[in-house]
């Protein structure tokens, strides 16, 4: 419905306008009754509806009615599959909509920096191509019902530690590159309703004041058109937050903030057209949400548990299956040792807390597709405790020796992962660990089950034979695992972030989670395998990494063109055969190296990746498409992406470790970049420069200078002292020949080109 | 002599007093004859004379007056011997003396950033203890014979690569932590005469003009009374460097920034007082130099030849000593292999570059000690190439395989390491890599002697069975090797730097040399073994490791104190004996580790050494003192150095990897750091603080707000919640019951403390 906003605004007083800059509530925006305005609905998500009954607050500690709790966001990354998440967001939007929600809070789009982040769960992935890829999707997915979404939280949330105080301190080509990335895509391509800022500050501002954020980045460049929102409790001084462009204030603030807004515009502080933007762009998602409201709408419960399930085998990640161990007989002797296998880990903690609408249980999942297996079980350790528990670990050794094989269920309790904090290591609970060492000591045939929502170590690797990393599987977990474990599916996903070996080889390590209320993201540019791969440390486990039931080969990999200006694209083209015995999926992937670069560059970066199911012996051509973006680096003199002119190899692997075909191309640049000389410009970078080369041989012998001669660069330690002398310091060294004048002169000349 | 220095400026013209603040040519100062002023000689050094007889240049390219030459930076802090290096530095006196010299270039402290850095092998240790002791004994060695050292350069001079031009951009912490560290100890007890600034900028600013460090740290914090003089061409703008405290510009400026000095005084643009405080301190230098020159003084060129070879032996590092292959027997056949047996490396490119007074060939020397063996020789590569030579390696094939045990001479010839450039890569030639695998095929007793000034990448290893480090061992190197071979020196020195597995595990590695001008110190405080020890990146040699012939053993550490004020000193001592067959000399390493700290440190840090020569059997008792600096890190915010009370665990160790010993004790602050309370103070850090509990309990009641009850913290989330809660997120979500104005008052009481 078409509606005459700027007639409504016009109509609206100053204090009516500046109310609706604030929650009425927890849940809700303000009305403005007498103008048709009415209050929307926003709750928490993004893996699940967390919509509150009776008390509201942030932290998903009071009770909100049943919802279907799919996996959360560090599963569904490492399905790298667009469609899926799409059909999450479709399925969380009927939900909404039998709820009258019209914005549910999510997805998620923060870079992984530190295995530690106590919200990894809720997050997708180390890179940011892949995080912004499944933002964009899930978002597509949801607002194709009419429901909205809020991506969060714009920008560097990457720590709970001190989240409401803390300041990122981050280079500018590292936020465009890798943090505001993972963001960017998603906007632009997605089109959010909202987009949520964070807790923390950036470079010494508040996210929910940061105009460089809000406006330059989000709204300038990236286009956005919808309405920025706060997390809930994130607005500083709400004058300078209108100003930078935070549009609503979550929760209410008691009318304290709208307040100031109005004596911010009477005293002239604020001109009333910064509050009228403000205004505009929330009447336009609190309209669209109106026009979008369906009444009387309800969800089949068993059909969202069933996606639910699809979504959750998806999702997990085969990590090892030494002897295809996987999938299991349906014969013999079975023991489920783990009170996971009970009581299943699922979700996280804080505000994407679902309350589920029903729970699989995967020790009675098991036993239903056990066939001829005799099922056995015993608990292993006790779920509240890190302890090791004697009696119990004793008796699941004897249950384990008395199995044909042993699947341990195991992985972080709740306690370890929530919103809120972070984890202090990276180690599982000594319990779980003694539990799988013992079991892999009487048990040869023994298979891990980690449900976790970030990486662990795991001292006991090599003593199993079988691995599944589910992640937070959602409450279909156990169902899933299930079918995974019997391969009635077969394992699909690929790591989403690395896997150190030990928490000190992450990046980040040095620096998190800071000092005090300041955290430098000294890696900069090098995080998840963009540091491992240049330093050369072995990870536990690869991004991209995945095995499957089945294995496919890669070939014909082709270009379209081998050499292209930046205004074009090249599409390539690799074939990819299910090589095995059982259908499966399989996750291409595609990097891009720079060969040389004049700036720090990764090794190489992932731009494309594309997933396929395949029958035995099928074959398909799969394709990507890389423009300009594909081989840019962000240019902060130039303020935009740049190529630099040269050869780019494109790599196609299975992981980021394994690499199988590459071609290399060559992209020129369109943009100059103007060189500016003065008086400590080298010699060796201005003879590098045509123009300059000239410049100074012209001038050379119309002064008789004798540059050069007489004292020939004999050797390395000559040409490199000549090659990094600057312009001033030949006027030093020439004794009176090179005068400051004729320097002076020469430096005109040199910037004369432009 | 007591001169009337005050006198002499006033009547010195304005002309007079610009024209002694550069150079009157390459390598003196100006005179002004009619105030007696005299011109004095310096010359580059810092491990042998470089006096130049003809043409002059600051690069080494032509020829100097024979001096002796000593072992190079690099090796001589191996040694961890202070009276050693002292020794070198009455010796260099000496041969000033006996040239006119009034001033020898060095010592030069600047830190080991990366291997790669071209200057590496003219520098002493990435650990600012050990670098600032060494120099500091250098320099009290130089100048305890009347001539003066110019301690260089400072600071941040790291690279070769664009030195002219780079910007070092690096924290206030790392500046003052590491790379003034490493000059810091030099100067306040050394007191060179001079100290050079480096080419390079700092944080925006070139050295030559760099208030910050020229003024406030050299010579308000540390007290420098001398003359800063610029390294050859640093210059940028001399009258900036006037202000900033650069005393004498060289060389000469051709009277160009002479007459920009007159300029500047005249015009007002800065006061006579500035240039009068430098030609002060000029004078002072140069009545300095007058009143210890000496005539008609020589040195005896055995007798300091000699101490060159005494001094090779004392810097040589054993690193690997299998099946005690050495020191070698005096019987059978040995195989001396590699064109540096006869053709020895023994010192870098640049203006350090002696012209010797005599040189030792390892192959004449071995042979002379070779009692009964046959030696017998092959060159293996040729010098001035990298590439294989296929007959040269197969008669070093036969050579070998002819032998009992082969000695390989290989390392980096003198085209890889010079002033002027750095390293691409951390490779030895591949001929000489080729040629010790080669040998090491048919010879399972091989030996490799490396001559380099920097690490280098050991692929054969593990191929070999005695690994000599002999860095660039001076003119006496020959000999020196050949006492360390047979048994009649015994390997004593340890390793001042870590030598990595690989080159990307060097901390800098993804930062150098830096992206055009700019070079980010993003590694910070992590240098060195800092660096290895935190990530736990196991490296090829750890700082401070070396074997002996003999070994040690430390027993009955002790402390005097277990718990001081930062204000007293602890002595710190432990008993090591030698328990091998053999005399020999040991160093015992005292690092320090803060158990817990509010601010990012290292894991440890060298604060002490001590260098003990035992008969077999002998123990002796080595005692360190520690003082505050030894527990402080320095606080940015304060200003000064810092101690956080609590404990520290003192070290005792072989090498930094290799920790025998240990003590806890408690260090107190009697520095109280003030806090200061905002809107933006988190709960958790207010109620940590014992007056900011009362002043909240005592609001909470007067105001009856309900802080925590009703809804107490039940779990790690909420209790998280509530201390990472800012006051002004209290106001907030407290639903008006907490008033901004509340706020405020509680800030005031909170900073009422103070």
């Amino acid at each position: 419905m078409d509606r005459d906003i700027e007639g409504i605004v016009s109509q609206m007083t100053l204090e009516e306008k500046a109310s609706l800059c604030s929650g009425l509530d927890f849940w809700h925006t303000k009305p403005v009754e007498r103008l048709g305005i009415p209050s929307i609905t926003m709750t928490d998500g993004p893996h699940g509806l967390r919509k509150q009954a009776e008390e509201s607050d942030h932290l998903g500690i009071n009770q909100s009615i049943p919802a279907t709790c799919f996996p959360s966001g560090a599963g569904l990354a490492c399905s790298w599959d667009r469609e899926l998440i799409k059909k999450v967001g479709e399925a969380l939007a009927e939900e909404c909509l039998a709820e009258g929600v019209s914005i549910i809070l999510g997805p998620a789009a923060n870079i992984k920096r530190s295995p530690l982040c106590g919200r990894n769960f809720e997050y997708l992935s180390e890179d940011p191509y892949l995080s912004s890829q499944m933002a964009a999707n899930h978002i597509k997915g949801v607002q194709s019902k009419g429901v909205g979404t809020s991506l969060k939280h714009f920008a560097a949330n990457n720590q709970e530690h001190r989240r409401m105080s803390v300041d990122a301190i981050i280079d500018e080509r590292t936020l465009r590159e890798i943090y505001f990335a993972s963001f960017e895509t998603a906007v632009k391509e997605a089109k959010p309703w909202t987009v949520m800022c964070a807790y923390n500050k950036i470079n010494g501002t508040y996210c929910s004041q940061n105009e460089y954020l809000l406006t330059e980045v989000l709204r300038k460049d990236w286009g956005f058109e919808g309405s920025v929102v706060s997390d809930w409790g994130a607005v500083d001084e709400r004058v300078k937050g209108l100003v930078a462009g935070l549009d609503l204030e979550m929760p209410s603030s008691n009318g304290i903030n709208d307040k100031k807004i109005v004596e911010a515009v009477k005293s002239g502080k604020i001109s009333e057209e910064v509050l009228d933007k403000a205004v505009r762009r929330l009447l336009n998602v609190i309209f669209e949400a109106v026009d979008n409201k369906k009444e009387n709408t309800t969800y089949d419960k068993k059909v969202h548990h069933e996606l639910a399930k699809k979504v959750a085998e998806q999702c997990m990640v085969l990590l090892k299956n030494e002897d295809n161990i996987l999938p299991l007989k349906q014969k013999g002797t079975i023991a489920v040792i783990g009170a996971f296998a009970k009581n299943p880990r699922y979700q996280g903690g804080g505000s994407s807390h679902v309350n589920p609408t029903e729970i699989d249980i995967p020790y009675e999942k098991i036993k239903q597709l056990a066939g001829d297996a005799e099922v056995i079980y015993t608990d292993g350790y006790k779920l509240d405790s890190d302890e090791m528990d004697e009696a119990l670990l004793n008796e699941a050794k004897e249950t384990a020796a008395r199995a044909d094989v042993a699947i341990v269920f195991a992985g972080l309790p709740e306690r370890y992962e929530s919103e809120g904090y972070d984890r202090p290591h990276m180690h599982m609970p000594d319990n779980h660990n003694k539990l799988i060492e013992i079991v892999s000591e009487v048990q040869a045939n023994t298979i891990v089950v980690l449900s976790n929502g970030a990486p662990v170590e795991m001292p006991w690797l090599s003593n199993v034979k079988g691995l599944i990393e589910a992640y937070l599987g959602g409450q279909a977990f156990g169902g899933a695992i299930a079918d995974i474990l019997f391969g009635y599916a077969n394992p699909c996903g690929k790591l989403a972030e690395t896997f150190p070996q030990k928490l000190c080889h992450n990046p980040s390590y040095l620096n998190f989670p800071g000092e005090g209320d300041r955290v430098e993201y000294r890696e900069g540019l090098f995080v998840g395998y963009r540091y491992y791969d240049v330093k050369q440390i072995e990870p536990l486990f690869p991004f991209g990494y995945g095995l499957s039931y089945t294995s496919f080969e890669y070939n014909d990999m082709s270009v379209d063109k081998k050499e292209v200006n930046d205004t074009e694209t090249i599409t390539v083209k690799v074939k990819v055969k299910n090589v095995g015995e059982v259908a499966g999926k399989d996750i291409i992937q595609l990097y891009v190296q720079d060969v040389e670069s004049s700036v720090i560059r990764p090794k190489k970066e992932l731009k494309g990746f594309c997933k396929v199911e395949l029958e035995p012996g099928e074959e398909k051509e799969v394709e990507f498409m890389l423009d300009k973006r594909a081989f840019a680096y962000y240019n902060t003199d130039v303020k935009d992406w740049h190529v630099e002119s040269g050869d780019f190899e494109i790599l196609i692997g299975k992981s980021s470790k394994d690499i199988v075909l590459r071609e290399t191309v060559k992209v020129n640049s369109t943009v100059p970049v103007k060189k500016y000389y003065h008086r400590n410009s080298l010699l060796g970078d201005i003879m590098a420069d045509p123009h300059g080369a000239e410049v100074i041989k012209q001038l050379a012998a119309q002064f008789n200078i004798p540059m050069g001669e007489g004292n020939e660069p004999s050797d390395d330690m000559m040409i490199a002292m000549m090659k990094y002398t600057p312009l001033r310091a030949l006027v030093a060294f020439s004794g009176g020949m090179f005068t400051e004048d004729m320097m002076n002169m020469l430096i005109s000349k040199l910037n004369e080109q432009y």
